[in-house]
């Protein structure tokens, strides 16, 4: 097949890398920044530069630009796409994509399909994309209404290049479980990063300093948009993990040992319910 | 050197496994339940059961049990301890504790050097040892007043058995940092996996998710413990990082781009500066 990545930051770096190390596959690179696609070529991570008008060619185009990014190009470059093509996103959120790429897919004649790959790094860039970036990961698809071939064509290429799980959902379960599993954690690392404490941390720090701040090392431009385009389901669980805080605080205030015992232990019996 | 060691959980134990594996000193294993001191001299990891009239022969006594058991531990047994010899603990909260030791030592007439191996597992018991627990890890020194020459000895020891970094501190130091970076991560993680999403998480989650909640693990009896006697600290830094949550959950619910966007950027700011 001939694949179109659109955008050549870490995921889209990461996807050509993958292509050509995994699969005999033809990639087509496309980027604003002439030079980084230019590098790409040299590395031979993509067969050709491409420019919108090369998406005729493509059986199937990634987009991995940020979120609005991506609507905006398909928007302006949709005409170009091949007729009966696949089109997949790369977008932490779906809801707000979703719905307005579906009907792009119609006006223009492409099948879009959500995905979602989970996986990054805490740096930004081509060259810190990486062949086996999605090794093991988990790769979300939001069929959105796309035929069962369809789905089934982008799925088989995502374990092609090393995903270990495929995981179909819709945008909404989405959204509130990416809430969950990546949105509060990078929350989570930035508030706590934030601490007068945390430039003092050298020689005093474990393992669970480095785990919980890890990702605080954020991409704040891109982490504003995907918190904002996912307010309610993140203002929620902000909400849950408050009070869930909350309660162990008032429990060590008020040396409530019984109570911040149950508590812990809650905390525990979740984890070894869940075998990990 | 003779070393005994108190409480053959998964800290004792390391130390039993790492001393046997690391150096050539004579090991003396001293535990409440006979059976996992018989397992331990088994295996080869201590050469010898003992008994509290054993601390008579042992240079440096390492009394790793939860921090009150300690304290209580040397109250009993101090008149068999050797005059002149070493003793540490290994409690992760050190105002409580360091002052009943140091008042303790010069009742019995052994040295006592305060100390806390930053490391661990979300695991307990002795067969979870690890000779390579230590590797690289920060030992923590609260001299309390002992000479430089037994600060030196045990501080030499923790070398040996590949600990990486050696921090001298105060109790009054390492409380306030420990609340930062080891208490704190422990109370997010319980905090965040008492949502109601967590039970389905998996497929929608990355390292993100893994890493803040890995610590939930928890053994909730010690961690209890722990959390009380270092009441002020933690709830202190309970304090600035609920501020921290806030601030960033205000700007999501009004939508504020920029201040969402400057908040998460000092964040990475932070995280650069200390090259993390």
């Amino acid at each position: 097949m001939k694949i179109a990545v659109v955008g050549l930051g870490i995921i889209g770096g990461s996807y050509c890398k993958a292509l050509k190390a995994h699969t005999n596959h033809y990639v087509i690179g496309i980027n604003r920044t002439k030079s980084v696609a230019e590098h790409a070529l040299r590395l031979g991570t993509i067969d050709e530069i491409g420019t919108p008008e090369s998406l005729g060619d493509a059986d199937i185009t990634i987009v991995s630009t940020y979120p609005q990014a991506c609507v905006d190009f398909i928007k302006e470059n949709g005409q170009y796409i091949k007729k009966g093509s696949i089109v997949t996103d790369a977008a932490g959120i779906k809801r707000k994509i979703c719905p307005q790429l579906t009907e792009l897919s119609q006006k223009f004649g492409f099948v879009y399909v959500g995905s979602h790959p989970m996986a990054g790094k805490e740096k930004n860039g081509f060259d810190a994309g990486d062949e086996n970036l999605f090794m093991g990961a988990s790769f979300l698809i939001t069929p959105c209404g796309a035929d069962h071939d369809s789905v089934n064509v982008l799925a088989k290429l995502a374990i092609e290049i090393g995903f270990g799980t495929i995981k179909m959902t819709t945008p909404e379960e989405h959204d509130r479980m990416i809430a969950f599993t990546s949105q509060i954690p990078h929350v989570l690392a930035c508030a706590y990063v934030l601490s007068p404490s945390c430039p003092n941390h050298v020689g005093f720090s474990a393992g669970s300093y480095r785990d919980v701040s890890r990702v605080a090392n954020i991409n704040s431009k891109l982490w504003s948009e995907l918190f904002l385009e996912n307010k309610e389901p993140l203002t929620e669980e902000l909400e849950v993990l408050y009070r869930n805080i909350l309660e162990i605080y008032k429990a060590i205030k008020n040396e409530d040992k019984e109570t911040l015992t149950e508590l812990l232990e809650k905390g525990h019996q979740v984890k070894q319910q869940l075998g990990e």
